[in-house]
């Protein structure tokens, strides 16, 4: 109420840490400037906030500047929350009337802040079931694979791969890595690389990740045929056994003589359809993990029940974290809200990278946390509370369900009582 | 009964036409010998058969030359039934005295045979609800990819693949398709290539079956980010268009203007959960299909209900097949049997792959038929009665299914009623 809000003077509220907040578009952008402006800033000043606009328009009037600018903030700061973001089609690039196709930022976020690992995890309602029991906790490399390969289309000839070594007893001597003859009048040739000096830092995220979780790791590749997946699992490995072994036994997370478990992808495929009791985590290289966990959000209802959070590194060592949620720009239901229909999106992804980035913030550059991780820790509470009593939005709450604008109400006002 | 028995007199046997049957080892070869003398040689002469011992222990006394004469008698005879073999473990071959590990058989077997694809549909029992509602077809293009990849792990050092087209006006002149400098102290680098001449063929045999089957046919592939794909897509859609886009809209499985459909493999994993009503077909790259088939068993309840079936193509143009469980040998199950144990093996997998490759050889050689067409059909009836009276195997019938040799016995009983 009025009267309770003007209880909270400017004086009173929450420090909010410095963060990057990036803007996007569509119907996601539309929910979170309600979020903002109705949960987060009566509570919270977020003057330390950096706030960048990477909707298509201003990418391409800024020739792509603001996300080199984004990238530099973050590397900075640290912390960063994102909104859905639109990479325009051909039709959106003539109906917007921009100069060029602007692709995914992810890949110059990824490379900017020196990517390990998107994590992805199963977001929980307390009292609501959606698809996994207990949380599931996902690993997807950040670096490597396809997503970077050099290629080529070509019909007959001969494809010669060869490496030169920099360093070592054997440096600048060539040798041939694969040499094979193409007989197809067409057919794709591709080269890439894993790099794997980063799998170190994955794997102590990863199993102290799960340790705090209290459930078991898998580490998930397909070694057995893809041989230089080899140190992958065993890097996993070795961190498992000399830093973190120890402590899932004390955690009774694992028995004394269980060892850390490899999973086939393939295999793992299988396991996420079967395990819906959840308390598991897994991590799989790049486009491993990216298949992966669409499935696991599928089995846990949807993308809007799963986290994004690419976790890179600072050259002095401390985890630059961004937060996004894994669905799009719900753009159908934008233009549903344009012709005047009710809508009702259910905010619950974005608020988790909300949330995890305020917190993030908050940790790293230690200003207000206590403060700060109480009051994300009520607008998650107020949020579970509104679902378990029908009052959530309709994809979980059905037609009873509360629209969008009053969805957006009925937490901010249980959040001052 | 034994009266009735006798009244299928040899004269009166069905005729089995020329046949590849691979043995296999374990509780599946048991039951396959059960299969065999209780089921089919008392009804079909299998004189036509031509028999090869697939063990472990055979491929190592032989040198694996066993291995070779299945892969000549298959391109010979056309048409082909394996049992589930063992890849033996470290541990296998020093229990079995085997000279070395013998590898799995199907690499050899693709190579051979010219493997187009690798078809897994689901398994359906008339009246008893599995996964999915209504069939799905599934294409893995088995060859391409990482399976035959070129790879090596490395350290620093500066990695270059080239291209000598060996046609054409560029024939000779060699292209640089990739270089990249390594900076990890370890990483993996890997070449590889999608052959793409025979997606004509992939694309006519899975958009044939859709049709036949009246399922909607959609492409898998990663092309928007792998842009190598794209003639993967190109070629299907092509084929599509100009070959069978009319007949599924006479069939009534398409409407008029409607395209066919591509699907991202990543979206790909998330339909095989949400699309539990079947009545579709996907058609995917090697790697791809090896992940999303093993979902879509896990889905469909188990890999006992999925088939495998390999196909490849002759320099004749008839069709190679080579039909298989896509389970393993069940190892456990037989280790309980030789205890003593009661065991309840459901073979309907099997009995899938033993009807196809009868059918198949019954019709690339045009021998008896209709008669063979009548009894792998009366086969499979009488499985699917017995399920559905709760006198099936205890994996869909609870505890009071039968066991294994009970529904052998089941099942030999009605064949002759």
């Amino acid at each position: 109420t009025r009267f309770e809000r003007c209880g909270s003077t400017a004086s009173s509220k929450i420090t909010a840490a410095p963060m990057v907040y990036v803007r996007g578009e569509e119907m996601t952008a539309y929910v979170m400037d309600l979020i903002r402006s109705r949960w987060i800033e009566p509570r919270v000043d977020v003057g330390g906030w950096e706030t960048f606009d990477l909707r298509a328009k201003n990418r391409d009037d800024t020739e792509d500047r603001v996300l080199r600018d984004v990238i530099e903030a973050g590397k900075r700061i640290k912390a960063i929350f994102k909104e859905p973001t639109v990479t325009p089609t051909a039709d959106q690039v003539k109906r917007l009337g921009l100069r060029k196709s602007w692709g995914s930022p992810n890949g110059a976020m990824r490379r900017g802040w020196n990517g390990i690992t998107i994590s992805r995890d199963t977001i929980h309602i307390d009292g609501v079931e959606l698809g996994y029991k207990k949380p599931v906790l996902f690993e997807r490399h950040a670096v490597g694979g396809e997503y970077s390969a050099g290629y080529k289309n070509v019909g007959k000839g001969k494809l010669t791969t060869t490496f030169t070594p920099s360093e070592g007893p054997d440096a600048g001597k060539t040798v041939v890595v694969d040499e094979r003859e193409i007989v197809d009048e067409e057919a794709a040739v591709v080269t890439y690389h894993n790099p794997y000096d980063n799998v170190h830092d994955l794997a102590r995220f990863f199993f102290g990740r799960c340790l705090e979780a209290k459930v078991t790791p898998y580490v998930v590749t397909k070694k057995t045929v893809f041989k230089w997946q080899e140190p992958f699992w065993q890097i996993m490995r070795t961190v498992f056994d000399e830093e973190f072994k120890a402590q899932f036994v004390a955690a009774g997370v694992m028995k004394e003589g269980e060892e850390l478990v490899h999973l086939l992808s393939d295999a793992a495929t299988m396991k996420l359809v079967q395990w819906r009791q959840g308390g598991f985590g897994m991590a799989a290289h790049n486009y491993d993990g990216d298949v992966l966990t669409d499935e696991l959000a599928q089995v846990h209802k949807s993308p809007g029940f799963i986290t994004s959070n690419l976790v890179g590194v600072h050259e002095d060592g401390t985890l630059i974290k961004e937060f996004e949620a894994s669905h799009g720009t719900v753009a159908d239901m934008d233009e549903a809200r344009l012709r005047g229909e009710e809508t009702s999106l259910n905010p619950l992804g974005m608020v988790e990278g909300l949330i995890g980035a305020m917190n993030h913030a908050a940790d790293v550059h230690n200003i207000d946390r206590d403060r700060t991780h109480a009051f994300t820790t009520k607008m998650r509470t107020v949020i579970h509370q509104l679902f378990r009593e029908g009052k959530g939005t309709r994809d979980l709450c059905g037609p009873s369900g509360l629209t969008t604008e009053q969805f957006i109400d009925a937490v901010a006002e249980r959040l001052d009582a």
